[in-house]
């Protein structure tokens, strides 16, 4: 893309925002359900672009698409029934006990343009429309997607369908436009009219744009989700009574979609001297290949298993192997005494790679705990008898953006209790969720009015609520 | 402070988060009503200090006292009623259109130690029991209150009182604490065990702290309020028909309490050809002194004045100055095309400093408008009339926390509709407001429990709801 393309690209995101974010809710909304609708007609024509363009199969893009086209509805209901705009009026008050109160309205305005950085391995649902696309068009910010190089005719093709049913349902023009990757993304970042940055990614290069994004002349926030090893801790009543179903559940689990998913399980943490990694790694021997994402992904899972693999305190359970459809899975034995000397042994690994954490007393399991870094999950396979749940779990709730409880944490439920973020590393922004109808806060900020006259305000913030949105009356 | 202390402080801190942060809301409510009526008991003896140690008139420490108690009542109210626990309950459906729901509760829990440094001019709002102590305490965080040297004797009576007060409401020992300043605050801000810093005070200072609180291996979100000129706009239909009115009231606005308020109108759009200058310098001119905080603050604001009278662009219309009881007004005056093209004439000034800015066109407002950093509070004298708002309003709410009409921004009513923070360097933190009940989310995130027994969850997220707490459920 040429530098002025670029930069017509970032002068009609500055210009249109203002009428965006000024419209009516309904139209705003209305907007994001045609951007749905039109994805989804286009359902077999893009999945067929993502299935040449990258490894993953039919059948895990479709239903990737599918919940991107439910997280666009998601935002639209939150814009259309006014939810997140947060309105609070409080009339005029002179005696109010912290002094006379003048007449103050609340709403949320849009943060301005934002800059959304695209994932390769989610080539939807963290990509051209999907989840930060949605939730800061529907604040009523303009977008300026920077693709992923991975996809490059998916991204293309996507951005013309979001493009034209944004037009169709009168969206202004260049509210939403996706640049592609020759100039650097951070010359986007520090560009003075980006108010907001997104990014999925790695956490090395998150940091990177973090300490960018801090150090403009106008900081401007940066809401990152990187990613963890989402560790399962598997108490000793569970492993004595369920040891068998849990680790083929983790086998299962650790393989799901190839390990491609930043909610991926990797490791687990069981009795030195439970039945548990016998039958994990009997399980992922027979397991079969998983197709991964594309050839430089595979490459670099290659290289992350053979450094983990060389550590002195780890033994190889299974060596995975590449196999016709993609590579088969790779299991890994270590100590929690390692894990606590070496937190490192803990760092994510995109692809079917599982680790399995021996501890010999409890002592041993909550130290790992205490040495996690932030996560997006933690879970717990456990028995209510277990007395260590009432140690281990504060410990848990303190690192994790969500808690697990006898399941696995692989799914991501687009719905409005999921908390989708976690403490630092797992994302820069552990306040906010990146997933669901709460994202949209990510990209608004409040303003208050005072003594304002009905025709002045925002049309929400009048006396008499004509779109009739929800409101805080002089709480 | 001995470094030994400092580090008992921390850690006391450290380990008292757990049970504060996980007592039922009634508890940490009752906790913080009974730290304020303390206070309120002690506003005598607590005044008297305040009175001796800085120069502010007796009846102005007293309505900041006053404020001080009502937004820990307010805090207080908030957790009572659970609002600020943002309870979502979401059970199991397996026909949950982005694919199968298991049952995800979601709810606030505190993000640990909270380093607060306090601002000189504000010995209580905020000082050691102001507004960011209230909310990290509300929000079940623990708070390390770095104290300000301008009065070391009102923070440690202040700290043992809010001490005395929590002990005897059963808070956990150690949960607040105040530490002063022989050790940087800097290291505070690095230790590890610290999870937020709340600041209030200069941008230059603020900034350099927000890069450290960034810088960290685990970054910390930093709420810094900064301040800003407050300039209020004055239309052609204003000036004309209200423009003694607005200018005398504009001086009074400047002065009151010595000018030394962060939302102090510093700056007064007007149009060239009206009388409000020669009025507001006729009434700066009849204006006393103004008692000002201290000898320190004296000399800046003397050196500021000095230097801002050097600018060639820049014309003295009122020479204050010291008189028996503090500073009598200065008033200066400057042009639209001068502050466009030099924007540091509209940095922050404390103290009874006020700048006319005379505008030809409304081109010219407009430019001004457009030339302002982010402020915590931007004003308009207006008419209905004026055509000029509809191009005005919109620059004002992009760069402003608050927007006012026909009113002075000084007084900060404490209330659900307020939004005191604004984009950067008003604040740090635009998204969020320092004051009020909502100021307490700064301090909180989100962790959603999935699957978890009955007895294992959060008392607040049990299926009967036995605490009787605000939720939604299945939205």
């Amino acid at each position: 893309m040429e530098a002025n393309e670029w930069e017509s690209v970032l002068q009609h995101a500055s210009d249109s925002v203002r009428a965006w974010g000024g419209a009516r809710p309904a139209k705003r909304a209305a907007a994001l359900g045609r951007v749905a609708d039109t994805l989804d007609r286009h359902a077999d024509e893009l999945v067929g672009i993502a299935a040449r363009e990258v490894g993953l199969p039919e059948d895990r893009l479709r239903a990737e698409l599918r919940r991107t086209t439910f997280q666009l509805r998601e935002c639209a209901r939150e814009v259309a029934e006014g939810h997140c705009l947060e309105l609070v009026v409080d009339h005029a008050d002179r005696h109010w006990p912290s002094g006379p109160r003048p007449d103050l309205r609340r709403t949320m305005v849009p943060l301005g343009p934002v800059v959304v950085f695209g994932a390769s391995a989610f080539p939807f649902s963290a990509s051209v429309a999907g989840r930060d696309t949605a939730s800061a068009l529907a604040a009523g910010c303009s977008v300026v997607f920077k693709a992923h190089p991975a996809h490059p005719g998916l991204s293309d093709r996507t951005a013309e369908l979001v493009r034209q049913a944004l037009r169709e349902a009168g969206a202004p023009k260049g509210v939403f436009d996706v640049v592609h990757g020759e100039r650097s993304g951070r010359e986007l970042l520090l560009d003075p009219r980006v108010k907001a940055v997104a990014f999925t990614g790695s956490a090395s290069v998150g940091k990177q744009l973090l300490a960018l994004a801090v150090s403009r002349e106008e900081p401007i926030p940066f809401f990152g989700g990187f990613g963890g090893i989402n560790p399962v801790f598997v108490t000793r009543c569970a492993a004595a009574r369920r040891g068998t179903e849990i680790a083929e559940g983790f086998v299962g689990a650790l393989t799901a979609e190839g390990g491609q998913l930043c909610t991926k399980p990797g490791a687990l943490v069981v009795p030195a001297t439970s039945v548990l990694t016998a039958v994990a790694a009997d399980t992922a021997r027979r397991r079969g290949g998983s197709p991964l994402f594309d050839k430089r992904f595979a490459e670099r899972y290659q290289r992350e298993v053979a450094v983990l693999r060389e550590h002195p305190d780890v033994t190889t359970l299974v060596a995975g192997e590449p196999t016709a459809d993609g590579h088969s899975p790779t299991l890994l034995l270590t100590t929690a005494a390692a894990v606590v000397r070496s937190p490192d042994l803990l760092a994510e690994c995109f692809g079917p790679l599982g680790l399995v954490v021996h501890y010999d007393t409890e002592d041993e399991l909550l130290a790992v705990a205490r040495a996690l870094p932030g996560q997006l999950t933690t879970a717990v396979q456990g028995e209510n008898c277990d007395e260590v749940l009432l140690d281990l779990l504060p410990e848990l709730v303190e690192r994790s953006g969500r808690v697990v409880w006898n399941d696995w944490p692989n799914e991501l439920a687009v719905t409005p209790a999921m908390q989708h973020g976690g403490p630092y590393p797992a994302s820069t922004a552990p306040q906010r969720t990146a997933l669901g109808r709460g994202a949209i806060a990510r990209f608004q900020r409040p303003v208050a009015f005072q003594g304002f006259p009905r025709h002045l305000l925002p049309e929400g913030l009048r006396e008499e609520n004509p779109l009739n949105l929800p409101r805080l009356v002089d709480l």
